[in-house]
């Protein structure tokens, strides 16, 4: 196991009816002046957003409000949200919503307290200060509600590029997952397949001797398997909700994947085909994963044996580890088909003739980028060009 | 799922050598005035001691020292140590050792701040604030290194009781694995053990569908169950002490635990053996786990048959569910008695003449107790004087 440290000190309240602490929460944690940050539709349709405001109001909280933030969120609200919040005075931002909306608000966090452009932490620029954030959630999937990390996409070339660093780690979040029941399936299977991403590209290591993390892993993936064709058959199985949210955020906030090399090739991958074509992430991770793993199966036959045993329930051919190993990666397909996840380029809206250009920009589409990608297995453009061809 | 917060803020540093950074990380979490606590012995003897002193002064820090915690932390000690505290103006706990001097540690930082008497909190006065707390861990067991907990012995009639609350969680704790390689084999079996405990304590639960906090309670039981064998058998073994490691924290932190209704009778039957007879706490549970769950099994069969099949392996016997949880649990005990522990009252050094007095203490030696034994099922003194008979 690989040195490391751990910090993960997000206040979690969990469960029914628990946004309407929020305003008692952002007192705790030292807000006065709030942004309440979210996307739109069911936010405010469902009256979720009033119950905030009230509950804001209720702790004598001043705020303001920025809605607006789409899937795959733009750079052009966060410079929006960065104005309103210096000219606001803004000292807590709040976000309520999904992944998106919770990568949006850290995002302006970090740009409000920062002289230079916020983007210059997607392009490898550690994040060391921001405002502080709290989050109410309303989708399982990306994990941010425990996590230091944010991707946000520019506009601009429409890249898509992640962020990392502890201030960008929740103060608090409040995790209601009735607040997930009126998701449609395909969000609700996106944001599945999303969790189970996290999980795999942790999986997916070079570090020797790390079963603790591994069992963490296979744990939460189990999970997912048992309790997501549960909540895509009843959608309003607040069990089966309960036990997914609190997994992606276990799945996320790093507990499972300390001490470890991690992967994320196929988070990597992924990033060009919901920039270019704006589809759900996890839905293009549906079908970036199987392709990502097929390609580099043969760089650890056993650690995707181990897995295909383990979490698949395949049966180990100790004569052929191989057939084991690509016998679980069928298994990991066929269960995101099943749960109306989309199976290839076509599904996906994605197009053969931009492959050149998809690999393109995932290899040199960063300041930094040397043309090549480094994870469970280093791969140039050529590599990744036949990773997207797997996919069509 | 029941409603829960969850709040870990411990800053934990992993790894080789992280030792040498307990000064930089007391004076990172506000600390000027350092009580450095610690037992004796190896941590001495090791130079461990004289690092972490050294790595104070580097960061020009004044300390004080109070040794001598013993397994089973006293009271005693605790009175000397809020005094010390008091005396010397500390404003930093720094505890060296294993769950027994960070217990103690922790008792101090309560005790400290508090204007009566510290053992109010352990008779079931939540505790709220505490001086802060570091840890250099040299042991994996206790979990105290990132739980709110602490338990201590009051010399007077030898009684063991639990304290809990957010302001005993550690600032940062400071995991090194090679620090627990001097142990001997029985303290490492014994530490392995309560972690055990600690996870099947989580594990008997009477709330439904809790998909995901019994998976990750089996990922870290079936962790020990294949690091345990080789830490025993060769206690140089740093990769399997690292897993255990990490292991022990997570069992305990409560991040597989939230949500749920637990157990703890094995810790309320086994906190009286070693009150009494100065066994290891480890030592008591390996003999007191077997036979509490023995004669709670009826309480819900298809539990203990679930952790048979997915931990031990047992073959599921459909026509015969029970056959299959009884199968669990002898492979428990098998598992204990192979990595060293005892398995019965005369291996413990415990008599069996004093099951009366033993179940009489359990049930009623708190200020505030009715008789009972509350947890995965409700037991009386006599149903707890069958389970001590159990393990004669």
């Amino acid at each position: 196991m690989n040195n490391f440290t751990f910090y993960a000190p997000t206040y979690f309240s969990f469960g029914k009816d628990t946004q309407s602490q929020a305003g008692a929460l952002v007192k705790r944690f030292g807000g006065s002046k709030v942004l309440v940050h979210y996307g739109g539709g069911s936010v405010v349709r469902s009256g979720l957003l009033d119950t905030v405001k009230a509950s804001l109001e209720a702790a004598g909280l001043a705020y303001v409000e920025l809605g607006g933030v789409k899937p795959n969120p733009r750079s052009g609200l966060v410079y929006e949200g960065i104005e309103l919040c210096r000219k606001e005075g803004v000292d807590f931002i709040l976000a309520v919503g999904g992944g998106s909306t919770i990568d949006s608000a850290k995002a302006i966090a970090a740009g409000t307290v920062y002289d230079g452009d916020f983007w210059d932490f997607y392009e490898g620029k550690p994040v060391e200060k921001a405002l502080p954030i709290g989050t109410i959630l309303t989708i399982a999937a990306a994990g941010s509600e425990g996590s230091p990390d944010s991707v946000i996409t520019k506009e601009e070339g429409m890249i898509k590029r992640g962020a990392s660093g502890e201030a960008y780690r929740p103060k608090f979040s409040i995790l209601n997952p009735a607040l997930t029941q009126t998701l449609p399936p395909y969000q609700t299977a996106a944001g599945i397949t999303d969790i189970i991403a996290h999980l795999y590209e942790r999986y997916l290591t070079n570090t020797k001797e790390v079963e603790v993390t591994d069992r963490l892993i296979e744990a939460l993936i189990l999970t997912m398997v048992h309790e997501g064709p549960r909540v895509i058959e009843d959608p309003n199985n607040y069990e089966a909700r309960a036990n997914i949210m609190w997994a992606g955020m276990m799945a996320h906030n790093n507990s499972c994947g300390v001490g470890r090399t991690q992967d994320w090739t196929s988070h990597n991958v992924e990033h060009e085909l919901s920039a270019l074509y704006d589809c759900a992430h996890g839905a293009g991770l549906a079908v970036a994963m199987p392709a990502v793993f097929t390609y580099t199966l043969h760089h650890d036959v056993m650690r995707f044996a181990k897995i295909a045993v383990r979490v698949w329930g395949c049966q180990m051919d100790f004569d052929d580890p191989e057939r084991t190993a690509k016998e679980g990666i069928e298994a990991l397909r066929r269960f995101l088909i099943s749960i109306g996840m989309p199976k290839n380029f076509e599904e996906l809206g994605a197009k053969e003739e931009d492959i050149e250009f998809l690999a393109h920009t995932a290899c040199y589409g960063t300041e930094n980028a040397d043309g090549k990608l480094y994870g469970f297995t280093t791969l140039d453009q050529k590599d990744v060009e036949e990773i997207y061809k797997l996919m069509v």
